[in-house]
């Protein structure tokens, strides 16, 4: 995997772009039906809805949908497959919505969320919206099986978000639980839309349990990553604002490794900092100096990575096609896409 | 329909007993699969859910459930309705978590509000819990009409929530429009409620109508009500606090017959408490003093009338039993609750 662009130009960054462009055709459809899926008399859903899911944003779990769906032969002459990625894009913006009220933040990829401009109360509700609005969708596509899926993880992302919320601050939480809140928040839609995506396409059982096997290790991949980056990355470049989980107290496995390796003293900043939210000017200099002496930063890439290879392997049985090659390349930007 | 209680005691003020004691079986085992549905290995879920779930509440939109799969002849050996019955009590205490977030809510029922024992956050996020547990139940039932019809009154709540957003404390809302937000809030889900036993019974088409018609006007009665009561009824008796609406700003009919039907100086005074929320102590007894003036809770209370009547006109297709009987005084018990 290429994590250094040599100065030879040898080694290219691992990018999105191959496979969004493969999938252009589908990801314009999903871009139409999310419009149109959005639509309300009430003017402020559309336009708070559209603030969140109209501009920015990578598109990654519709873009899963429709990879796993065309990865395993969909060719059915309707949009099934659009509808089941637009349904997963709408859940992840609904609770999207709910957790910037939740967390109260203030950016979101590099923009004032919808909280801060519109308040809290819109959020809710237009996240409320959202979430029915994806119930709608699975629902016109019409299997009960599909529908169980995207149902069951709906429910594990409820109860993940519940999950970080009781275990919030408590800085002695171990890896072990910090890895469930990952996968329960976002592994396990990353699971699912891959998964449905495949058995829109009438699959067979195998392929349907590699897909749901890559999307979930690409999930926790993807959610280490952004853990990481939130103590290294650099704001312009994320359009995130570094230390977000820092200030919020958030138990994310940088501070949980520093936590565990760190001297007494060390701890003692950490429950200072992350437990009684006590913080002063220059604490998250401290806190990312405290993470780079004992590595916690690469040793989070790193486990990204254990997962990465894991998402890479669970294609193993599929063809070696374009689209799985870019597929796989996903993969490594997904782990490599700040450096 | 009996709104006094004579002395001699000839005319019995209605009750919801006699619905409630015919239903008490399936009552049972929907109480029983609102306990096993809300648990959790994160305790806090059905401890804040029990919280508003568990107790208090008359449980009507369930009641509805049974009630109308038994009128239409339900007997299979199963738990189907007990099912949809639970699924929409479970849409309905999530709609409730967000509503005290957004009105910021300190009481229910009597009982502090979720909100007030455990915040914001934990309501949120414990709402989408419920929410997604209600599709799962649906899903259960396994028919895609029925969860159609769930589904889209579950957007409409949505919808409805966010026009009343919008539309707070604008004090020239018209009458239509509060009618189409208490139909999306409440009557709504009223309605599918009562069309969704209808139809896990195998019901014949017009019976399908009229249950679902039956809700309906069963359910803009029910928020009529609800809303005269909050300027005339008594705390104790109600378990809510008088004056909620009215602090909140909140458009209901009392107030839009109030503004439309005073004069120029009391249009100011509704101006200044309602659309600034600039209010003074004995503001709330001047608010109900204009609102008796203008016979403006009791022309409410005929308003609810009107749609009581038609929600029992709905049933004259079924034959005469005692259950039939005890869901026609459960419409005059909805009016007449708080008398």
């Amino acid at each position: 995997m290429a994590t250094v662009v040599s100065l030879e130009g040898k080694r290219k960054a691992p990018s999105l772009e191959p496979l969004l462009s493969l999938c252009a055709e589908d990801m314009a459809r999903v871009d139409r039906e999310i419009v149109a899926r959005m639509r309300s008399p009430i003017a402020l859903i559309p336009e708070l809805a559209n603030h969140l899911v109209g501009a920015g944003g990578k598109r990654m779990r519709p873009l899963l949908t429709v990879a796993a769906a065309r990865l395993c032969g969909y060719d059915a002459d309707d949009d099934r497959h659009v509808k089941l990625a637009t349904c997963v894009e709408f859940i992840h913006s609904a609770t999207l919505l709910h957790d910037d009220v939740v967390d109260v933040s203030a950016l979101r990829r590099g923009k004032p969320t919808a909280n801060s401009v519109w308040g809290d109360k819109a959020s809710v509700l237009v996240g409320d919206f959202l979430f029915t609005r994806s119930f709608e969708l699975m629902v016109d596509v019409g299997s009960l099986e599909i529908l169980r899926i995207l149902c069951n993880a709906s429910s594990t992302i409820a109860e993940g978000e519940v999950l970080q919320l009781v275990t919030q601050r408590d800085i002695s939480t171990p890896e072990a639980t910090y890895l469930e809140v990952i996968k329960a928040k976002t592994a396990r839609l990353f699971a699912a839309a891959s998964e449905v995506g495949a058995m829109v396409a009438g699959c067979k059982p195998a392929e349907r349990v590699a897909l749901e096997s890559f999307g979930m290790n690409l999930g926790i991949a993807f959610q280490l990553v952004d853990d990481a980056l939130d103590y290294a990355g650099r704001e312009a470049k994320l359009g995130k604002t570094v230390g977000d989980d820092f200030r919020e107290g958030k138990i994310t496995l940088p501070v949980i490794l520093s936590f565990l390796r760190g001297r007494a003293v060390e701890r003692e900043f950490w429950k200072r900092t992350i437990e009684k939210l006590d913080q002063q000017p220059g604490d998250l200099e401290q806190a990312q100096g405290l993470i780079e002496r004992h590595n916690a930063v690469s040793d989070t890439f790193e486990r990204a990575r254990h997962y990465g290879a894991m998402a890479r392997d669970a294609l193993g049985l599929f063809a070696d096609t374009p689209l799985k090659a870019a597929m796989l390349e996903a993969v490594d930007f997904a782990i490599d896409r700040a450096h």
